[in-house]
């Protein structure tokens, strides 16, 4: 980074700026670099295909030598997913709270890259120490266990990194550290990187206390079965699950894979607390009275795969909706899945189960603070400089409002793009250049192999299908041998287009032959000659645009 | 029909129940079918390619003699976009209020239809007498002027139809004709058809008039240009629009071919009132000081190709972003359209303009009564029958219970799907038969030629891609002439994966000299031959399973 200065500390994201995901950012102070996160993002509808978007690691790699370590503030997808895609490529020391780093472990096992990890369990009063910077942390509320703010101390000053958080009173677990909190800002902060994932909401995130006492309200109300689905990391949500259930003397059933695993963890860690035999297994449903079951599973949001989807379509090979069934969506839809959210309703409904769901019920809240919250963090770190993260461009721009009404100059608020580097110096910051960022596809086992040309012909092959052109030509001759032939796949259904696809045959035999009294050799004269007959006169008959594919075979 | 006897009247949807949109409803007496809307339904992701989605019409075909009218209750797409297609198979007759009327006019020249169309203007006094049925209108409020409810008198009892309704006690235009519903409520209802989009909404819809003081507070706050988008057919929100700009001494310039036409067929009926030179051409503005500017659009909705995104975009040929634009959103995302208007947000405050959006900012409301609105109709109508249209599952449920609280008992609410015919008597209700209904996929100009399988082509293709294999084969020898070759679309970028496909093109070819060993001269043998050797070796290479496409060509 030739444009910091040596008393410079810089701050960095590879991920997490305008965008929602692949949270992956770093603070260097001359040849120490201390990352925080690093996460992967779930594609948008019109990346066809892509499993995850991890960031541009070029940065990380080129400078390896000087990175201390990969400091991790929670365990969620879109905070640790990146882990194993960043650890093939350099394998740095891994540093998080309890929770995370049994996810972390979990899903380093499935990659194959466990035996060579460097993981580290911190706790808030830790501090890392390195040569020029030291880490701390302190506790935050988020909706899963173990969050955590983390602390850098470089030279110029200290940056705090908040992670994701909200400010609730009264949570399930540990609450905030507010006066760790208090402190570190009557230290003196340089520069905040906070959460802005909610800066358009305004007011105060409805407490996970809320949302207890109406599960309880359900529990204790409804006669028959209850189907819960929620998100499988929420451990406090799902201790809350087991408290109305023991009270309410329901069993427990879980179903899914990543909701068995989360118990699992959350018993073993002591995060989830539940007297003996109060799960059950599948084959025991259906010994018990309806109103003693709760079948907890995943699906919250419609995933087509996961076991609610599967139960609402009748396709679970235990679990059917029976009369009385009363299914509870523990969650809120993200904006991509809600049509498969409201479908998944539908069927259940019509299955015969009643349905509980939606804001208006109170059964789900955010993990993230609202207006309130975002301006309580300002407060109490009182930043010099702040730069507003996790969050889309105009979640930021919100944010950088909400502080500049709690006193931070708008000059001294920084909204960058993934790659900006912030320089901070005692008294100056400055955006002061960019290093390599962007967005990774994964796609299978492919990591980067899929680029914007491929994504292009996905698009057109979905939208319009593909008409390929394969005819057989002795080059010597000058001469046809066989075809042309034409195949389609989703452009129109051969068997009832005969005519239209023998019509398109004929018109470019026709013009072949003349192509071929021209003499030419030219492969893609030819190509280029089929596709001028052919997508015009498709487009003719059918008002249609398909990707063409001339094929020449020499023989 | 010949399961409803021959005094029972017979209502029934081809489209429009457990879905939004394609609303297409009909009431049939004896020999006289009377229409209620010819709607299109906009296709979900999923409907890879698909432009419109319209009802399968075969038994209005097959029942044309009897079909006495088409009766519009307004507007909208959902309600008139089928027209031409119902149209093109049977030219009924075509009932409709003025504006309606206006809109469908222009549907129809678009489509070269116009010129034998039966169309009739309707005014809301109107009685339309058949020799056994009868149809009459009421006026309610939507958010498009001249929406109709509609009465069809048949010899066992009267059976209204909503249409798509809200009551605004403070609208713009004229109020819903309260105390004609509650006489034809206190004349007998045997059966309403009601609105159920908003049955999840608690409470009332906003009034209209609200949204225009917040227009006209805007216009007087803002210094620079007010760029404004909204729905073009909703006719009352361009008035306000005019209104405020004209309070606040702006000019309006218009962009967006929806718009434009909106703006003049708005004028030309008198729903558009403005001032002589309140409408200004684009070369104008730039003449004028911003703060006397209003740029009015379409775009509301984020979609791709329209006059706001490519503002966004900076690809508009006339208008570009500049300091001191303030954009607002008058609408409100369907559920398919967040992520995209979402963007655009965030293009548009990169760009540098202000951004007023979302629910809090009161810009905006719905044209569909909440829960109290759909009970006062309940209260107004009495009817016996009752039956939930216009809606998914869940809100038809939703408002089934509404109408419980107010009195209809739940034997005699009716939730039903599109095809179902409801057989009314005198004193009976009973869903008595079915006929043919489904959805038909409109494509280009190809109506119903995409069916089940072109969709899943199109899936594959668009996840996962394409890999062709093409051989030519002499099979007078049993002998490879030319190749295998192999060429992919979709799945990797060929010009750095050339390992992978050598190595395909391989393993192909060296099992193909196996092949033609067994002298085999079935195709479909040696094309599984080819599949089942490269779609494993593919999977395992990629983790990927592209759509595999064997060609053989015989020379």
């Amino acid at each position: 980074m030739k444009f910091v200065k040596n008393d410079q500390a810089a701050v960095f994201a590879l991920g997490g700026l305008g965008e929602i995901g692949k949270n992956t950012y770093g603070v260097q102070f001359q040849d120490e670099i201390i990352l925080i996160d690093a996460g992967i993002k779930f594609p948008e509808d019109e990346l066809l295909g892509i499993d995850y978007v991890i960031p541009d690691y070029t940065y990380l790699v080129q400078n390896q030598d000087k990175i201390k370590g990969l400091f991790i503030t929670h365990g969620h997808e879109d905070h640790i997913g990146g882990i194993p895609y960043l650890l093939r490529e350099i394998n740095v020391p891994i540093y998080a709270g309890k929770l995370a780093i049994g996810l972390i472990r979990n899903k380093l096992d499935e990659h194959g890259l466990l035996r060579n990890a460097k993981l580290n369990t911190i706790q808030e009063d830790d501090i890392i120490k390195f040569r020029k910077t030291s880490v701390s942390f302190f506790l935050t509320t988020h909706s899963i266990p173990d969050a955590y703010g983390i602390v850098v101390k470089t030279p110029p000053g200290n940056i705090v990194h908040t992670g994701d958080f909200k400010f609730d009173f009264t949570p399930v677990g540990e609450p905030a550290n507010l006066s760790k909190m208090a402190e570190i800002g009557n230290e003196g902060v340089l520069c905040l990187l906070s959460d802005s994932t909610n800066s358009e909401v305004p007011g105060f995130t409805m407490s996970e206390k809320v949302v207890g006492s109406n599960i309880k309200d359900i529990f204790s109300r409804v006669d028959g079965r209850v189907i819960f689905a929620t998100f499988a990391s929420n451990i406090y949500r799902l201790q809350q699950v087991v408290e109305a259930a023991v009270k309410n003397n329901r069993k427990i059933a879980v179903f899914g894979r990543s909701m068995e695993s989360a118990i699992n963890l959350g018993q073993e860690l002591g995060y989830i607390q539940a007297p003996k035999n109060t799960f059950i297994d599948a084959n025991q449903i259906n010994r018990l009275p309806a109103q003693e079951v709760t079948i907890l599973c995943t699906g919250s949001q419609g995933e087509p795969m996961a076991a609610l989807s599967r139960i609402a379509n009748g396709t679970h090979r235990q679990i059917q909706i029976i009369p009385g069934d009363t299914v509870v969506f523990s969650s809120s839809p993200i904006p991509g899945n809600t049509i498969s959210v409201g479908r998944t309703i539908n069927k259940l409904y019509r299955a015969g189960a009643d349905v509980i769901h939606g804001k208006l019920s109170n059964i789900h809240t955010s993990g993230h603070g609202s207006q309130e919250e975002q301006k309580l963090m300002l407060r109490l770190i009182k930043p010099k400089h702040f730069m507003p993260i996790h969050g889309e461009y105009r979640m930021l721009k919100e944010h950088m409002k909400l502080a500049e009404s709690c006193d931070v100059e708008p000059a001294n608020s920084f909204i960058m793009d993934n790659g900006d580097v912030l320089a901070l110096g005692k008294d100056t910051a400055i955006i002061a250049g960019k290093i390599p960022s962007g967005s990774i596809y994964v796609d299978g086992s492919g990591i980067g192999d899929i680029g914007n040309i491929v994504l292009r012909d996905r698009r057109i092959l979905s939208e319009e299908g593909l008409v390929i052109v394969v005819v057989s030509i002795n080059m010597k001759e000058f001469k046809i041998s066989a075809g042309p032939d034409i195949i389609s796949r989703g452009f129109v259904y051969m068997r009832e287009s005969e005519d239209l696809i023998n019509e398109a045959q004929k018109l470019v035999s026709n013009h072949l032959d003349k192509v071929m009294e021209r003499k030419t050799s030219q492969w893609s004269e030819i190509k280029n000659e089929i596709t001028d007959t052919i997508a015009p006169f498709l487009y003719e008959k059918t008002k249609r645009r398909p990707m063409v594919l001339p094929i020449i075979m020499e023989v």
